[in-house]
């Protein structure tokens, strides 16, 4: 990260903006000019092009991505959801809204909430209190992947200013996608032997990429043929529009299904202002590094050449990459669009360069000011994740559990103590001591249960997520984990197990405030949240096909006494059977 | 219909059996040993290989076909479900089953019942009161065509015989398949455009079939190449052993989701005696039309030369075939399986000779003693079958309405009278007078409904289903029309639009009783049945994708009525609100 003049201009318009928002964040947050702002969501599968090769999608309101939502902090966000699917139910979570006191609208199905039923509205009403990048997507089997997600954004409040300067903003959804229906991916995973998913056919940038061909296909040597695009096309990049000498605000959130990302801009340095809707201590980068569950804002100022176009280019970290660069271009208006760039996209790093990756992630850090954590837990959890077998079947546990989901959700199994409706033991804290993370297994059986842990309320919470050896030799893979219903500090990354002397390396100075922290390979990531939104959360891998093979754990934040749960959200299962007296109409 | 050697032994075995069985059947069908019969059904996709490419179908206990439910007449089966798909909820309809006071195991999603949400249990329980050959398949969405289904074979009570002899039994469950995913079948005919989802790729005789290659290649000079198959394949047809010089009864039953289908066995006569269930006068024939929805019992003798095996074939009548022959082989024992028959498959006569299938219809009278129908009818509607539009969507409506299902179950919504939750306008009960129905519609436009007609319990109704041209000129498809809840007299079929002067053609004397029955282009079809099973029950086009376009319509039979519902079949939608005292938990 070096101090380019680019850099340089950047951090000062930073710094005296930052001085001025100081002296006006003294009034709360949540004004006397908040809106409600109501939308309707009709969720239905449309043909679409995600990649230029025709597949069906779960759109909404005949769109893919769906649309986005944009409100400002203190706004209270309304949405009908009406699901329009033919067999199969279906719910949507805020990302990285914290639904503070409204655990019902997380939107996770057995959960927080049953899912929505085909023919049937479900609304969604919650605060938007915090400002910042965040995304939404479906939260039900794998429909994530289907194509169920869109972009939340939330400016700051009404009269508020951001503590850093734009003249404009752009906004990227990044996502994965396959040919192989979302459907068949379910099956494969589930079947003994596993058949995994594999790497994406293509990435996707606000739901476009190009499978067949290349937009940049005249620079390389490869084999992949230009694109012959127009633009109006389903699979046409969206182009990036701007005006030269401005500083724009790019926007970035990862929606991918399995793919660890990384964002660079021919010729552009990117300077990091926002993660998951927490601001940052600004850092310069040349390319950006973003996992499945993230967002990020980063300022990029045009002051290059403005005779010319540059690439934006995305390309995969963590895994050995087998699909090519998601593209589009950074369009120096009034440049044409047909103008291609003069150098070739930017290459991503190389894909095991696991020291780039940390680094950078090292590099986010709490901006002044930013809450900090407490100085001690009260309880401390220790997450190792492992791959294991169960009966030929391919799972993912955490403590030797591998997460099954209830038919009724825990929300209401908790509220209405339906001890019956999943395993009262709570898994383990910890694993064994001598463990060893470096190689697979020596065990690969496991356990499904559908136990979760109970934390009290308001307790501070510390979990240590440690990876390990998968069940083949020599892997370790990259698992980006997120929580619901709250942000956590991420007090630090470390190699091999963590141990009592890391203790003292934690960061409690400025620690960024996150909603997703992943874990690099042999290492450990150490998190600490206050447990301060009573409910039922989900705490999990965001890879999907690791979610659904039972990569995840839930906490009960004394469920039992939230209030006010509307009942659809429970009209199923265990509570459906619950509000009948005897079991029959009469 | 000749009176060969073999015809003449089969009529005077089954006139003897006649005698002996009419002096048995004084005694109730429900005697004192009927028994409880257990089934555990979980629904899941598996993969399978219908027609030896690799496909997800919808599995039960991990087999597709499903298993084959065997019961007496008089007891009681019961069925526990248990969903484990992801996302998707599932109901089972029990084909042919009358539901004898339990309308809510009728297996009809949003009629008699809300889905079974995934990871649920649901407990079917009804009586089989009439032996018969039935079948059973999903009701939800085109879950039926994703290859839910299975045989339901009730024999005779205990110590009761059938009214005809044999010696053994065979049992064939048709269906058709195709390689496109029933979620995007789905899409494609819901879209605008419409996009049809074409003939299938492959019939199947106990869900095998074969795409790649055909059984008897070297019997014709077509292109498709022999079969390689050792006869453990999934798709490896499933071979018919009989010994020669016995009598089998081979039970046919139709769950296809668009063929009309033929069967024929080589030099094998076939004795009809038995159709959805009912008995019928006995008929020979060569070979045998069977509609969606419909099945059959045949007497074949094995009188043939017993040195040789027999092809079965099935082939597709009443639209232009695309799809090759199915195919199996009725191998005499002890003649190993892979002896091929000295002469090719028998062949389907011309999909267009609508003589030949009016012939075989007409040919199904009901047997001597069977119920006759009332005398006289109190209620009469005409039912005009036409293909519509609808803001550029391809529809099929009754009287010019197309059926749209509410989200919450019909037989709920008229119990507890929650008259919000579907039209509460009975859609019309004739069509105007001038309607050419040689001609495409004039007006193609049409409109969506969920409203029902409202039967008088116990009152003799009539139903004439009018053909007529659908949107293209000079095309008039086949619909084979179900009845659930009930079986319906046959009285006739005719040419042209229905008249009064076909009222004195009608069959009062000897009409079969079914639950399916067809129309035949350009021509009617005339039912009555006494509406005597209290609930609302559908009354649909069997063709899948045709129902999913809106044909069909709802009776409800003082659904208001009906006692002892369980709460599970109706804890979705506006019943499950109704539940809860004020909306919200405390």
């Amino acid at each position: 990260m070096g101090s380019s003049p680019q850099a340089r201009g950047l951090m000062g318009a930073l710094m005296v903006r930052s001085l001025i928002l100081l002296s006006l964040l003294a009034g709360a947050v949540v004004g006397g000019r908040n809106q409600v702002r109501h939308y309707n969501f009709d969720v239905e599968y449309v043909f679409g092009a995600p990649d230029c090769k025709e597949h069906v999608v779960m759109g909404i309101n005949g769109q893919f991505p769906g649309p986005t939502i944009r409100a400002k902090a203190g706004d209270t966000v309304v949405v009908h959801l009406t699901n329009k699917l033919h067999t199969e139910g279906v719910v949507i979570h805020w990302h990285g809204i914290r639904q503070l006191g409204t655990p019902w609208a997380d939107g996770t199905a057995s959960i927080s909430q049953c899912a929505i039923n085909p023919g049937e509205v479900f609304t969604y009403r919650f605060l938007v209190d915090k400002p910042g990048t965040y995304f939404y997507h479906g939260h039900y089997g794998m429909q994530r992947s289907a194509g169920l997600y869109g972009s939340l954004i939330v400016d700051v409040a009404e009269g508020e200013r951001e503590p850093f300067h734009y003249d404009g903003e752009l906004n990227l959804l990044l996502s994965d996608w396959w040919h192989q229906s979302v459907h068949e991916q379910e099956v494969g995973l589930s079947s003994a032997p596993m058949r995994w998913i594999g790497e994406p056919q293509s990435l996707l940038l606000n739901g476009r990429g190009q499978y067949n061909c290349s937009l940049a296909a005249q620079y390389s040597n490869s084999s992949s043929k230009q694109c012959k695009l127009r633009g109006g096309e389903k699979c046409a990049p969206m182009i990036m529009n701007v005006q030269p000498k401005k500083t724009y605000r790019l926007r970035i959130a990862s929606t991918t299904a399995l793919a660890s990302l990384n964002l660079a801009i021919g010729n552009h340095k990117m300077l990091v202002v926002e993660a998951d809707g927490n601001y940052v201590q600004p850092f310069l980068v040349d390319d950006l590094d973003i996992y499945s569950g993230e967002s990020y804002s980063v300022l990029i100022t045009t002051n290059q050449n403005p005779k010319n176009n540059y690439w934006v280019s995305v390309g995969v970290r963590g895994r050995e990459p087998k699909t090519p660069q998601g593209l589009t271009l950074l369009n120096y208006l009034p440049n044409s669009a047909s103008k291609l760039p003069v150098s070739p996209p930017p290459v991503t790093p190389r894909w095991d360069d696991y020291n780039h990756s940390k680094t950078f992630s090292k590099s986010v850090l709490a901006r002044m000011g930013s809450p900090k954590p407490p100085r001690f837990y009260n309880r401390r959890m220790i997450l190792l994740n492992t791959q294991n077998m169960i009966n030929g079947h391919t799972k993912w546990a955490i403590n030797n559990v591998s997460l099954v989901l209830p038919a009724t959700p825990y929300l209401g199994s908790v509220k209405f103590l339906l001890n019956h409706t999943f395993d009262q033991r709570s898994p383990p804290e910890s694993y064994p001591a001598n463990y060893d993370i470096m190689k697979p297994p020596v065990n690969t059986n496991t356990t499904t249960s559908s136990g979760v842990y109970r934390l009290k309320f308001k307790s501070t919470v510390d979990v240590i997520l440690q990876n390990t050896n998968a069940i083949k030799a020599n892997v370790s893979e990259i698992h980006p984990w997120h929580l619901h219903g709250h942000d956590f500090w991420v007090l630090g990354y470390g190699e091999g197990k963590f141990s009592k002397n890391d203790e003292k390396k934690l960061n409690l100075k400025n620690p960024p405030l996150r909603n997703t922290a992943v874990i690099f390979p042999y290492g450990w990531t150490a998190l600490r949240f206050v447990a301060d939104n009573r409910g039922v959360w989900a705490f999990h891998c965001h890879i999907e096909p690791h979610l659904h093979m039972g990569m995840g754990v839930i906490f009960d934040i004394e469920g039992r006494f939230v209030r006010g749960i509307p009942s659809e959200a429970l009209a199923c299962g265990a509570t459906g059977r619950m509000m009948t007296k005897d079991g029959k109409y009469h």
